[in-house]
Parts: C-alpha cells; sequence; structure tokens
C-alpha cells in the first residue's frame, strides 16, 4: 500500500493566466489584451521576477486538484491543517473499511520483528472492527478501534500560491515521511503540467538558499532535480 | 464606460468534478475512478441534492477567473471584501490614469442636471490630477484627489462555492447597482460554461425562497431567466 | 475519559465590542465614542438585528480560546475541517503517548460485550505502541498502530462569527456525538462568558426555524436551555 | 487631518496564551496546567524560540482590535486586501460624508502650490456631492464624485500572526506612507500592551535581516526602537 497521486484536473493555461494577473498591475492595458500579448518568453521571465520579490498573490488565480489514496488518517490529518485549500475525503462514518489496509511506515517494513508485530495488530484492530459491526455497533463507532495508520481516500484542491509554500514546507526532509512522499508526488505532477509555475518551487533550502528549522536535517537538497526522483 | 467581464479561465470538467469530489466522501472507489463513471444524468441529480442540502464544499474544487473592466473603484472597495476570493488589480501607484474614466451612476445618466454637474466635477478633477503630475506629486499622491467612481481593472477567482454566495448576496436588488451588474455578468458567464453548477444558484428569494433583508425590495425574483436579461 | 472543555480567555467586553463595530457603519460617529455610548439594552437590541438580518461580519472582531482534553483524534480530524479558527494540537511525532487512553463511544460502554472487545484490543494496541517502540521505532511511526480513538489535547480559537456557524451545525443531532459534546460544551461556556452574543446562536432548528439535513433526526430542539443541559 | 488608532480591545494575557498553546504541541501536559505554570521568563525564551524557527499557528490564538479614523479610502481599500484579518468600515452608502474631509499626502501639505490646488478641488468635489445631494441623487451615487482621498472610519482585528505579517510587509519603507503610518500606530500600541509578542516583529529587514524587494528602499531600519518615534 503506497501514496497514489492522480493530478485530476487544473486550470487550463496556468503559467499565462498568473503572468496576465500580475502584468495587469502595473499595466495600462486589460487583462484579456494582456493575456493574448503574452509569449513564452515574456512569461517565463516576468514569473521568475514575481518569485523572486515574494510577491505571490497573482499566483492564486490558477488551481489543481488531487485524487490521493493509499494515504493515512495519520498524514490526511496534517494536510488538513493547511486551511487555505479544499478537501473531500472518504467518511469512515458512511463507507465501511472493508479494505484492511493499514499505511505501513518504512522504518516499520525494513524490520522483520517490527514488521510482524505490526501486521498481527492491524489485522487483530480489523477483526475486533468487524466484531463490533457484527454485534450492532454502527460504523461510525466502531473505526475508533481502527488504527490510525488506516488507509483513507482525499481530493485536494490548491491554488498555485498555496501549492508553492505547501512544498516549502512539506519536501522538506524534516517533514514526515508520509506526507513528504504526498508533496513530492504532487510536485512532480505539477511540475508536467506546469514547468513554468513550478520550476522556481521547492523546499526551503532550495528556495531560500537556507534552512529555518530549529533543528535542521544538515543534508539540504542540492537541487530541484533531486525531487523527481524517488 | 460600462463594465465588461470576460471569462479569462476556468477548471475544465467543472461539474464531473465537483460529482466525483462529493461521491468519494460516500463510497468505497477511488475519486479518478469516480470520475470516469459519471454520467451526466448521474451529475445533475447529485449536484441538486449537495445544493438543496447545504453540503456545499465540494464545490471548492472548481475554480473561475474573470477579467474585468469598466468598473469603479467604488465597486472593487466593496468587492474584495469577499475575502475567500483571489484578486489582482491595476495599481494607482503605478499605472498613470490617462483615460480620464469615471463610472457614472445610471441615475445620474437619467438625470440631465445632474449628469452636467457630474462631467464637469469629472473633467476638473482630472485636470488637477494632470496638474499635480506637473509640479512633480507622484502618480500614488495625486490619486488623492480623483474621483472615487474612476475606473479600475481587476482579475477575480472565485471557487463555484463562493461564486454561489456571492451571487446569493449580491444579486440581490438591495445590493447596490454597480456590484450587481458586475454579478450579473459573472453570473450569465458561469452559467453558460457550467450549467449544470451554476442552474441551482441565484440570490436568496429565488434559492432559500425568502429574503432576509431588513428592508426587502418588496419585488422578489421570479426565476433564475430573469438573470440572464439586462 | 470524557471530553474537558475550559474557556482559556477570550476578548473583554465581546458584546460591546461587536455591537460598536456595526453601528460604525451607519453612524457619523468614530467607534471608540459608540463603544462608550453603548448601554446593555442598546448592545443586545442591536446584536438580535444584526443576527436576525444575517449581517454576522460584526461577530468577527471577538474571538474564544478553548483547552481541550479527553477528546479523541477522530473527532480532532473532523474539528480541524473548520478552517476558519486556530488549533494548536498535542503532537504524537514528538510526545509519548503514554496514557493509554482511548476515547469510548457511549454505544460502546452502553454494550456488555463490545464493551470488553473493545478494552482488550486498546491495550493489546498499546502494548503493541510500546513494543515497538522498544525495539527501536520512532514514536512518528508507533502511532499508526494506536487506535483513531486515543486521546488527544487540542487548544482551539473562534470567533464569534464562525462559533455560530460551528453551533448551527455541530449541536445539530445528526452531527457525531462527540463533536457534538464539544460544541454543547462550548456553548456552555460561551453562553455564560457572553450571554448577549450566544443566547441567538444554536443548531439550525433553533436559529432557522428549519432543518437542511437530507436525512432529519426527527427530534428537533424545542429551546436553547435543553442545550445547557447535558 | 491624521491617522487616528486606538486600540479597543485585545485577548488577556496574550503572550501567555501563546506560549501555553505552543507549549502543549510537544508537552503530555494539558493547556489548562501548562497556562498556569508558565512564568515571564519561560514566556519570552519559548517566544523567541517560535518566532527564529518560523512557527507561528500559536502567534493565532490572540487577537487585537483597532478603531482607526482620519484614514483615506485610498488606504483602506490596500488595507483590505489583507483577506486574514475583521473589518467593520463606515458605509458610503448609508452615512452622508457631511465632514468635507480629504486625507492631504505630506508631498501636497509641503508643497504650497500643489496644497493650493488640492483644497480648491476637495472643496469643488464636496460642493458638488451636496448640490447632487440637493437635486435628488441617493448618497450610494453621489459619492461617485467625492476623492478617493475622502476620510473613513474603520474597526480592524488581526491576530498576532497576521500583525507580524502585516508589519513586516506594512512597516517597510517602499509601502506607500498612508498605511505605513497605520501600520507605525498599530505597532506602537500592540507593543506596549504585549512586549514580549510584538518586540519579535517588524519589517523584513529588521526581522529577516534583509530585503526582497525588487527596488530596496537603501535605507533599511537600524532596529525596532525607530519604529516607536514618528
Amino acid at each position: 500500500m503506497t501514496i497514489d497521486v492522480k493530478l485530476l484536473t487544473f486550470t487550463p493555461d496556468a503559467a499565462k493566466v498568473v503572468a496576465a494577473a500580475a502584468k495587469l498591475c502595473y499595466s495600462s492595458s486589460g487583462a484579456a489584451d494582456l493575456f493574448n500579448e503574452l509569449d513564452n518568453n515574456k512569461i517565463e521571465s516576468f514569473l521568475k521576477k514575481l518569485n523572486e520579490s515574494g510577491h505571490m498573490s497573482p499566483f492564486e488565480h490558477v488551481s489543481f486538484t488531487f485524487a490521493v489514496e493509499g494515504i493515512s488518517r495519520v498524514a490526511t490529518h496534517q494536510l488538513v491543517r493547511h486551511r487555505l485549500a479544499s478537501y473531500s475525503q472518504q467518511s469512515q462514518r458512511y463507507v465501511e473499511m472493508s479494505s484492511r489496509e493499514c499505511i505501513m511506515p518504512p522504518a516499520i517494513q525494513n524490520n522483520t520483528d517490527a514488521k510482524s508485530i505490526f501486521k498481527k495488530q492491524v489485522a487483530s484492530a480489523w477483526d475486533c472492527y468487524e466484531k463490533l459491526l457484527s454485534i450492532g455497533i454502527t460504523k461510525e463507532d466502531a473505526r475508533f478501534i481502527l488504527p490510525h495508520g488506516a488507509e483513507t481516500r482525499i481530493v485536494i484542491s490548491m491554488n498555485a500560491r498555496e501549492l508553492h509554500h505547501f512544498f516549502s514546507i512539506r519536501l522538506c526532509k524534516r517533514s514526515q515521511w508520509e506526507i513528504r512522499e504526498l508533496a513530492r508526488q504532487m510536485y512532480v505532477l505539477v511540475r508536467e503540467a506546469s514547468p513554468e509555475l513550478f520550476k522556481l518551487g521547492g523546499p526551503s533550502c532550495i528556495v531560500y538558499g537556507q534552512c529555518k528549522e530549529v533543528h535542521p536535517c544538515g543534508d539540504p537538497y542540492k537541487d530541484m532535480e533531486s525531487m523527481l526522483i524517488k
């Protein structure tokens, strides 16, 4: 069970929309005209300038929607703390959890003893869940006994400004492995969909050239390309 | 000088994305599969149910971007109070206001005396602005003398949930004429772009069948089609 | 283990601040003068008018902060979906979960078989968590095996507008029992702290006199006082 | 006519609330106990650590409310673009603008010619406004002719996190003089109300030790004390 992220949809002409909106602020032309006049070179140099100066508000005009499976409720509880985003999540009140899936952390997978203990416990939690359902307990109450790592599914929409912020925090090596892997897959997808908008983003060590963590990882990223390889 | 609104871009397959995200909450399938299985009939009946029950959060996953010209700073000052939206506006600090345009309210246009007084005053305000620039005052300071009705340009992005809220308030006949005309043009555009999502929206008198205003207009809308005709 | 909510702090003179801010919109006086002139009768009649007309934005100027214990991560995952609020939550990454507490739903408490199954499973989950820690698995990874109902602690701040919205949804009998009990305790506390602001709030059946749920509970509240008794 | 800002109200024990909420995340104690145990030294060292690491979310739990007079609608149009805040503003639709006040930029005040031109134009704008009212034009339409610099009044609430962000941008010398003066007065007031929370804040050149503006002012602030003197 590993995270699986799909880019469900996104604003067409994303980079051009951002550049036209930004240009409007400093121009006597209208946005529709600016939009039509922009070519790729102009877009790129303009986005670079915006990004460097931190004037990120035009990045809000374009939005990206992801369908995520194979993620734990541990990770979605962290994820939904990002409030400038929209979420639709599979309900444990209404949907019976029949897949018996629980996300297993890599450190547990790679430890024979831990793995065996973990798998046994996951199975017993699901047995208990099903037992509770069978004696008349509702799904919404029985789920209290499910492991926190139980698989869930979620649809996420974020605009490009929030994505830049999300990546700067969650691609960081001090971020938890699962939300970091989510961020990495999201980054790979949006970078392919709109390279102009996202090749400028990344974790703080890349974008700001410095780390603000109290306990730095000691091994900052060298470049954005390293992001793209698992 | 009248408001001119263009729909610059919007999320493709908007109604389908909303329906798939909403269905995910109550289904054991993933969002990408749900997205592929949905046909138009299912989408419509599902959106209707969401709208009736007020579970509007899935409407946040799709977003619409508008380019607006011929609008006053009176109206944009009201507009940007809608905080769940994104804006990029022509700057009076950086752009010289050379068009000498000021939005004239219909009640003034339709009153010969008022119109003549208004036009004269607008011209004198612009003369003053230009005079101030000519003696070395900066644009950002000279603009204090420009009429509040001076024309501006703005790019607006709102998701479909916020649009429903915006329409419920701003299509109301108690809303100011200018922001109401902006709302009407936006409504016409999104209703054409995604009829499934927006034929359910409108002012409170239509959507909720009742008026909550302290001083009702006394002439509630009969149906949404009347919205579509100026 | 039951929910325990304390009102940690809140804006002083809350009702007066809301009334003064609202009056400013329609007055030629300044807010500080309006604030000083308001007496209790004026405040009450003014708040009532605001609430009836749905002009709730002045309610945003005052804010309430709660310290919550004895709540499950099931409930906090729901809670933090309310995005117009601020949260600080005990971290399972950094804090060892030594209390071995898990919230037990009343329906399970009241069912002898279910209760015994549940308690045994909770104990075995904690044994597993401790075993994993003892063989070198980190807290952040071991917690995947903890029950979703494990106890957590959280500080919540909401302004009075968001509280009214929160109560309208979460005091509803169709809301899950745990977040409903959280809402009830929060309601009791703020109603005592600022009766003028909150005696107008409550679930939809009380405030709007109608239910919008797809599946209504069939037993709407009669009055707000019933809220105040557990 | 100069900006006049009053601190109307704010969360009691602000620094202690922030510190207790932050400590909760890393502690096995509850927030109410942590709140009671904190002394001033612990609060200060803890806030410093939070600020340095950029973990600013606990600063959201406390909020400050300001009553502002003598500010132009030019400045409030900028101000209300800060969306993570609450505003109540004097309405030009409902309140007759009888004060005939318009904010005069310092650069115009200090230029005899400009000042004379400006004052004459302001007077003629108000004459026109009154004339339009006298022939039956409503306040909401007549105001289109008022100068953009016309005085307005506004109540502002921001939490301490947003205030830190607001100060970092608006105390910058590249920010417009009027909103900068608003920010300065707000800063002086909150720094007096809660020195522990705000002595760590300020413009980017102070807080981050570097300027991100495309066109830097060339004269960065030396220390925060210079902020406190007009």
